[in-house]
């Protein structure tokens, strides 16, 4: 990461494009498919691949995102509720980033709300009509393998589809202006009764349920993201405070500098501690949905401070892109509101608690008297 | 700003690109010069032209921004140090827009410490050699007339000078890769040798003192730009809360963002109150340094605090510059550390009230046995 | 305030007694009874009494807070709601605190949600019974006038009563262990069978909607509490601050501290600000309950981070009532919760920005898949 | 704690009293002596001390207190720099709580710079005078043995002595009116030639250097104090907000209580970790003063936020110390700042990972252009 992509993502955030022919360097790092075994896949742990996702996060939050929405998505999917022929055929290639994949869940009006998805599958001779919309799914303008939710018109149950790169009546759009992860390639999809074998539907999704065991290892790996951008702010800024000079002193002199650096640490320690919890708890069969919220929710709150802490120690430099921490600042945002805003995750945890949901407020109509 | 600006501006601050065609629009609102009275200024009073910083920056801080570059810092000078004849030149072109200023004071390694600036004038026959760096200085890779300060090397003293585009010696590159305001043109100017005739030195400018009234009216200016930021994206959350539904009611119904909504015009009301009381004091002639640096200060504060509920209310969509809140998000940076930072201003409030300064840590060899 | 109840309050706030043998004091400050016209009511403007409010609060909250109930609250109601022969009866003594009064709506099951109260008043010859309970009522242990509110078991809708001390079936439990405003004697009043007779009924208040005028003034004068905490604790640390010293120099030298202090200023001035234009908004006629409630609420939010910021910085001796800070620190929090907690003064204001009550979560029973 | 502690604690809180009937029951859970090993104490690792303390805290924080004085600083003093003799004297005795310490360091004029202290110790026949004032000494208006700390007049350095109750010049005058930790009494002592026999001198205390073996375990020992407190509030948060209604439903179904719940519990995880990370770091040789220091000063800062949230939640109820939230609210505040407030303990880590000390600003003469 900081011999290849470190050089040239400046660039590239500033353009808002993809560095595809460093797409081989990032194979090289040998992560796709994380946690994935066989059909050549690393088969890491899940500790392994947290720290992988923070070791890439601290130099470019973008290449991680690219990774786990390939990888911890997608691919994770095709392991997980794939049929035997469907991981013989997609995994190798995909581990090996000789294609690319994308995983589409959300819809233009659903997405806190994702379970309440519009998208529609009608089944016909030979496969399925898929027909709808998404919005916002990474790397969906250039990847080869889309992994596609849309609601059985017969069971009204979510089903999961594997469509393939330029099926006819597929339609993808660059989302643009995006003040954050600028080299992510998010896009609008547009399915007009695009046709998918029955041989690409994926036998293991038969409800919005089944994809909870994605979720609960995506989750860990996004909350693992904030803790490398993190690390890579504070050591940017430790740098910063120790060689910049203001009134003959260096920054790292100032009593407010060092508050400031310190509370950082802290935050970043934690934050670690928290995602080595996490997979911990994983990894002895512990961890619930509440677990994995709460860790992102509680992860991406305090990365929040910590990159803008670092963004203010670093000064008039703190707002170019090339100091690194500027770019982290944007990339934290997206992270903080996508795989479940933290209000959201809260709300998840809290229903754990408390025993209680309460996602969804009242209706409307109420009369009071306050 | 509506009508002309709010169609184009995100398509350039994603090119960071200033839209040039749109100068004359800006003309049009007639506030370049603010305060000045004559040369074809508005004369507005200091409440006046602080409510059009605010108009401009609530649908576009970048543009508010190079308004103020021109007419608070740049014109205000020489309408307060410059002799007659400099004002009847100058003046009456800049008030329309017919030329571009900007304001050269920070350099390279002086930020915060910028009364230690290193740019010389040597006297010669007819003029000076002005030669040295300038950092950040917003408009000067096209301004017109720059107005440049350097240090006289017969008097040790700070001196004032308008130096005019395409002055040989004098280069501008653009800084690229801001993550915020960008749309203004900020540049690393390069001094080589370049002769500022007599008739531009601006007779006004004797030590770093004679831009404290400059400062003061342009501190006061920049305190309105978040106010007006932060009421751009309180209407927009408003809009946005009551149109967007999620689990079927509008998420205006939610308790978590009604809670974030209020504390964001909670903000709104008390920064436009302490705006407004920056004016009046400043009218009634008792301003002082401490006021405008706690003003600013404070209200950037809060802003930053405003803009970033903001973000969360808009969810994804808050992370794209097209629906205002995500690029008012990036423009406050910049904001909450030009014309002294946060800190900076902090410990010029601080001395004033406890009459210590606390700028300058101690030399750095201390011995502690804590 | 400052010499007469300044000596004495550290004293009683730690024995959480009320010293009455300062009320003649108190009286002298002519400030009970407010903005209430006639009847040997001082007549003060609104902005008069809130800036009374303030100074009082300054030194000490719990004499503000006793003022508050017995003027604010059961005085105003009395103005507003009562007979001319009730106003002749009660106002003047109360208004030279000969008479103390108190004002029972809370109870013991309905904070928040106060209209819901189920004390009842029934009907009989002459009078009527009023039985139930309240809690939280400040002064009432002590109280010769109780103004009491009561469901008209006639009509379902609210009522007033006026309830004299050592009405048979009577009976008021001091609260203990507060930990902030430890002067102010909160009761829990239980009523068993008290007859009222029919001169004592308040003839204006007829439903729950009629404390309304009442508590938008209160409401006002609460906000005005903190402001005026806030100036005390602001002023101690600055002296404190210059007075002592560590490593040699005064604390006030130190960056950190400085840059709390300024922090601290910035609130409390637009605290005031804030409070200032609750009064214009009044004196306009303009005021709504969406206003009061935002005032309150914010202003208390900030109060909050301003005795916490006085806390440090007053170290060991700002965990010790005597160096005032300390009990500010304390006092302030159940002024963040009553007269409408936090959060349901958010709820209020965000109903009227957005036109959605939120008070109220949806039936428990929500089936949930997220 | 629970069954012995809880029932008596509102009430000597409230008081402001220690429950010295209660000591039995607290040497019952043979915790004193802590790590020490031999002489009848423990010897428990550092992280079953620390389990222990945050149980304690769990429960009362003044116990806790009351406890690591005792334990963690006075005998561990003893055992680290006491003669053979010393620590068979007095462990055994202190093990069991038979006799109550007490450790002397901090002064009225040396708190955060504790390092210079001025209480002298001068070497006459057979022992030594000790001369000079300690402030806010825990335990002191009882202790049996005080641990003190003076200036060597012949070497200028630290020395360390053991004081018996009752030894003549001795006066403690106990501190009142505090808001936290009321339990526990805090003295002023004044030392008026006591004469400390040479067999009462700690050999192995000759320089400040010689503290730090202790600071560092008690430092630790102080960081589970807020781990252990925010994790009582957090439960009797759950446990209210679960049985207390309100407009009909459990506050739990209340989306910004849920916020706010989960947000503690993410802040009880985090914090927990940090402490066990020290613990670990401690076992295994590695823990700095840089270490310990940021893990005090990060887990207090969290702890703060945790239990202003659950005061909150608490709504009146978390203002009466009966409910134990209000209790813990207030206890938290001395532990923010004793054992190094937070900004000392920032500025310590701060060196640490600068190279640079900021503790003491520069000398006060600046001049400035500012």
């Amino acid at each position: 990461m900081e011999k290849e992509i470190a050089p040239i993502m400046t660039e590239y955030w500033e353009k808002a494009e993809f560095p595809f022919h460093a797409i081989p360097k990032l194979a090289d790092l040998r992560v796709a498919g994380g946690t994935v075994k066989g059909y050549g896949n690393p088969g890491l742990s899940i500790t392994g691949s947290a720290i992988a996702t923070a070791e890439v996060a601290r130099v470019d939050a973008s290449c991680s995102t690219f990774i786990l929405v390939h990888s911890s998505l997608a691919m994770l999917t095709i392991a997980l509720c794939g049929s035997e022929a469907q991981k013989q055929k997609y995994l190798p290639s995909l581990a090996q980033f000789r294609t690319v994949a994308c995983w589409a869940l959300t819809e233009p009006d659903y997405g806190s709300d994702a379970s309440s998805l519009r998208t529609t599958a009608t089944k016909v001779d030979g496969g399925w009509i898929v027909e709808g919309q998404k919005r916002w799914i990474g790397n969906s303008t250039f990847a080869d393998v889309l992994v596609v939710f849309a609601r059985n018109r017969t069971t009204n149950q979510i089903n999961g589809f594997i469509v393939n790169k330029g099926a006819p009546g597929l339609k993808v759009t660059k989302i643009e202006n995006k003040i954050g992860l600028r080299m992510v390639q998010n896009g609008d999809i547009l399915l007009q009764k695009v046709f998918v074998p029955d041989e690409d539907r994926l036998p293991g999704v038969n409800s919005f349920q089944d994809t909870s065991k994605v979720l609960a290892v995506s989750r860990v790996m996004v909350a693992w993201q904030p803790i490398g951008i993190a690390m890579g702010v504070y050591d940017m800024c430790l740098r910063y405070l120790k060689e910049r000079k203001q009134f003959g002193v260096p920054l790292a002199a100032f009593q407010i500098n060092q508050e400031k650096l310190v509370r950082m640490l802290g935050n970043v320690q934690a934050m670690f501690l928290v995602g080595w919890r996490l997979c911990k708890l994983y990894e002895s069969g512990k961890m619930t949905a509440g677990h994995a919220s709460m860790g992102k929710a509680w992860i991406t709150l305090r990365a929040r401070e910590t990159v803008s802490l670092g963004r203010e120690l670093l000064g008039g430099n703190g707002i170019l892109a090339d100091f690194l921490v500027a770019k982290a600042f944007c990339d934290l945002e997206p992270i903080f509101t996508y795989e479940g805003t933290y209000d959201i995750n809260s709300l998840v945890t809290g229903r754990e608690v408390t025993g209680v949901a309460a996602f969804k407020p009242a209706a409307l109509k109420q009369h009071s008297r306050m």
